[in-house]
């Protein structure tokens, strides 16, 4: 009886949380780790349900790239390079769409309904929701890659309004209807800022902002947009979390409260960044 | 870290009740010790308050005679008797109603303001939720003692609605606008019936239905309505308990799925009841 | 015949009245002879009832002078006193709210649900409708009196809505759940500052603001609120009138259109000022 | 003061009839004296602007013979008679539908409008809620002059639901488009019993039903349909009274609660009917 | 089959229109030939049934000069004139009301009901829609000839809202509810106006703005509201069509987007003006 | 202009089409040449975006048999056979979700969007749309070969009404969140069932039912459920056309008004089945 007690304690502590969240949309941005090692990948979705559980209204936009490598690779589809980049044909384009709306996408439905929660798995095409264009990558033109220049948020904000959780694959969409592949951070930021989310919380295979990388115990807990230009310059962050960070700033000043780098490796991560009084990760926010 | 994952697995344990419960609404008798000890009463609010958050909708209906009898003693209040049936004359019923409806019922509304959470104490007579008539006690007229004839759930239901707790002190009023004194559990089940709630819960000073009364593990967890005549008349339910659980058949009948008789004196006893497996106290079902 | 051809020719005259505040908030302050004495308390509820049936919303907050001060006795509470000043301490804020918000407010619930009209009675408390802080008396702390900071609408307007009245016992809440006993013509500002109201009505026990106060007849019908300080420096309004008066500016300041100092120990002083051309007491204005 | 207290009372008086009838619907055909004497319908259309006021949905259905004779002849319009019958061609159609939906119909919106009340002029064609067939008068074909064989109340209850008073000309349309003249008295049974009116009111130009036609103080205050046959039978309603009564009956046959023969030339006559004691003309019921 | 197939692409020829005009409000001002001649009448009521069945909200306004003089001829009245400008007197006035409101307006609405749509009769005194004074012709007092002040849309939205056809008769209404004759070209712009339409369209007997009157193959398609003066003063627009070119203008600075003056005599031109890349008739724009 | 004037005729001869399907739901299985020839696809497109602007529902279902094959051989996955029947295992199933839900169908949403229109492509996974169970192939086991046993059509309902044009691909989901391939000819069968749909279509790959294959002049225009049976035991309908007759007849047994097999080969099929008097292929209908 102690233990369930004890259990009981655990639900009350998470009420100021429930209370501080309630009705408020979280967009989260899943990929990594969390999103190939199946336990962790069976926890994240418990997060997500539970979230929607106690009133806030979850959007899972979901990236997809070991699906795809391996898709191309059975497909036996040889990559183009020009200067050194990737170009995404038109065939490599429909395979992207194919593995990310029809795959990727559909099992994150499967297992979100699999719960009992209903689920519904969009590409930014439907219903014009990421509209796109092309995006020059370092002034070069690489194919199907584009950038959103605006998100339609009809039908996200109907699935949300009748309870579905919305899964959006990055799939673009141009006013002749083209596919374009769209990075899918930004993606997860593009609709967040649109439907000026509380929350923007991306999965990753790191601690967070580590002042020491060497050390993870240096982790940097709370980042203010004007501090990053600064880190940026002493180095404090630096390589591939520069453009993470950059994403994030971005969050920050197209409206969302909080956008947060939360290490997906970590069972049940969303949960304790939402619902606990443990910050695991790093928020960046105004 | 460890000890915070825990806790989200905790969390995540509560994921098929919250579930299950969604949308629900349970009705509270709330009595006894529950509301006496301090330390217990902070944490029936903080399981109710949760209860709400999580998608059910929680009904108060209290008693109160601890404060009932202390104020007519400091009011010198004298009770008449006949034959050795207490009276509730004209002026007893006003500082019944008094208290019940102005200083118990505000209490708890003030306990769970304090959450943040909005409350509206009521009585019956407002709204003409609790439409009453003269009771006989033993075919004794012993003054404003009523009963239930009808629930006007109008007023209830439009708080339910409007996201507000409604917290109901059990006072009935007639077609003259007479009020009435109506017993606490009664008033429960009619209320729990006229909502057809999922739940009604008695929270009292006991283990539950024990079948020895001097052994505390020989608790009944599931009873049938239909065991009920039975167990009364082989003596295993007795006493006090007889009322008690002649008040859960008669919700049962009137449509609500299960009642409970749980032991107010054991902490989040609501909590335990609602989300865990521990089965706590006796469920009366049909 | 005749005599009723007159009766339907009065009706008839209240056309325009009627047509004026349909739809429209009055709140009453109501207090004074016109709750105690047993009549005219009849011809205000069968006015405010009249006054709901023809489209107008009331909203009813009232006092309790005298009940408080009959219980107090009765439970033989002893006032300490600071300089001169009553304190309302902890057992006495309990009584007073007990009285108020159980007794006069549901007594009055009763008058209208006895004319089969749905009347809620509500303290401030309820739904935190009426947001107060302790409020120093002559720079002194006096125990539990306060002011109200804020007015919460949310539960008031869901109870306009649904068609019942709403009758405003004037207890407040501050942010740790701690109850205030409010002056109640100051709640009745408050609350009709906060709606909008089209009229706030004091139902007082004075003929309203008397140029020669030796002289009924030499009543001021209206009184723009430019004019008051300078009645006030001359001594035309002076004593008790002087904070009734401000009340009524600060109600015009809120937004309320018309402030009314009715005296309610006139019969049916409600209907006359609302629905005939005899204007009755005195009408505060922009 | 005191006569203005008396109005007040006469006001309070009328209580519970407006309570009894709050959110009903009164049919009145409108038609004889009360149409023409300036002064009589001037109190008429008072009557049905306080009736709206206070909750009653009044639906006006009128009839319009003077006008139609007048202009027929002023244009000179010969009849067509078939054995003794006055045939109704083509050409008197267009004229009886002109005078009856174009000059009678926006006569009376202009009275209602004029008193800021908002009313809606229709025919029967409009949204085609009188939808009617010829019909044969003593099995002749006397052109067009038809009968309702179906209200369509879409139109009417939109109008009723956004606040305007529909005023109802009794021109019918069958499934060609053609109009035809329908008796004003059928068409407000049709569509009282269509809107399952709690009245319907004939403005006629008697007392009502009497027993001995030349004593006026003979009038039979209620009766029932089952009276009926019994009465004519034995001559006591006899004469123009036998369809006009044939009409209530069919009325209340309909769904219409009570059907009301009152006598239009008595000032305020509605009010009387609806919001006094005094019974005036002739109520039949089930 | 292949003329089945030449149909197909007809429709789907009409596709981009029909996404164009989507949900907007048109309004027709129905007059001239348009109105005469059976056959084309018959073509009016079948293009604004189409547009209204592919989503187009249709508003009519119509005149009727043809029949008033006839029926004021029949009826044998004589008009007065003053300086040489006819005056519309009680009796006169009464007549027009009665022959727009009653025969024009009706008939319309029959064609309309005949095709199984619903259409509502209204004549700007219902609902207070046109709300007019006395206008002074050439500063002369002509009687009751009038110019609308104001809109009050209510009524219309309402009908477009259920999806009723909305046809007006250009009658408007004083405070002291006086009819007005209004110019018919006038009351459609100010409905247009009021309801911010995407166009307002005159069916004319003309084939539009013509740059050489002799040459109907001068057509002037498209005209800015700048060049309108220019244009006047230069003699291009002369005689009759500067007022119904100032009509249009008027419309584009009162909110409509385009104001087209159409040929009413040729077939279909309705449809030809919204469905085809056709342009017919002359189109007035900011 | 003539030429102008015949279109608009065109335009006029769908009114009572339009009239008959406005608000209904029709839906359309796609598939066959229809979807590969693409001119003919362009024409599906533009008759499913007329349907819909004119005010009908269009729900399409799709197959997607050459696209999954391409992209079998592609990925070089053998298919194992067991008793001669092709086996979906779970590889086949996730290449045949990926090509059905992230090729085929976010096509047709390109396809749609591109004109415009809002189109949104789900698979039965989401939100539980298709909910099916496993199905045995002459008795075999052969794999995730589903059928349906349900259909929820909340999301669906959800899309219609918010004006998104559903696109649905047949896989289904059971209770474990297994995916199943579903006979795309079924899963309309379901569809349509479950919305109650009004018609629906089969674009196939022949002319309709025929009573001389080999004429193709001799096509059934009507036949009744009844009349199937006896056409297949005397063998006028036979081979490949007996599953789809009987596809046919299950979806007018479970409540399709009328259901269509068109040849899905000629251009603008659709609007010349629905928006003219020419029948083409064969109508199945109770």
């Amino acid at each position: 009886m102690e233990m369930y007690i004890e259990k009981a304690k655990v639900l009350v502590e998470a009420l100021p949380y429930i209370k501080e969240f309630y009705g408020k949309t979280v967009v989260i941005k899943y990929g990594g780790s969390a999103m190939v090692d199946e336990m962790i990948k069976e926890t994240v979705i418990q997060d997500i349900i539970l979230m929607k559980l106690v009133g806030i209204n979850p959007v899972i936009v979901h990236g997809g790239g070991p699906d795809i490598n391996k898709i191309l690779k059975q497909m036996d589809k040889k990559s183009e390079f020009v200067n050194g980049l990737r170009v995404t044909d038109q065939e490599t384009m429909e395979i992207v769409e194919m593995v990310l709306a029809g795959k990727v996408n559909k099992s994150i439905v499967s297992h979100i309904q699999n719960q009992g929660i209903n689920a519904v798995g969009i590409s930014g095409k439907d219903g014009a929701t990421l509209q796109a264009e092309k995006k020059l990558v370092n002034g070069m033109d690489v194919g199907f890659v584009g950038e959103v220049v605006n998100v339609n948020t009809e039908l996200i904000s109907t699935l949300i309004q009748k309870d579905f959780i919305p899964v959006i694959a990055p799939i673009g969409i141009d006013k002749e209807g083209n596919s374009y592949n769209i990075n899918a951070d930004y993606a997860a930021v593009a609709v967040a800022g649109a439907l000026k989310a509380q929350k923007l919380v991306f999965l990753t295979d790191v601690e967070g902002v580590l002042k020491d990388v060497s050390d993870s115990s240096s982790i940097i807990s709370r980042l203010s947009i004007k501090d990053v230009d600064e880190y940026i310059k002493n180095g404090i962050i630096s390589g591939g979390m520069i453009p993470k960070v950059e994403c994030c700033v971005e969050g920050v000043k197209k409206g969302v409260k909080t956008v947060h780098i939360l290490d997906g490796r970590v069972e049940h991560c969303l949960l304790l960044e939402i619902f606990t009084q443990k910050g695991v990760g790093t928020m960046i926010e105004e």
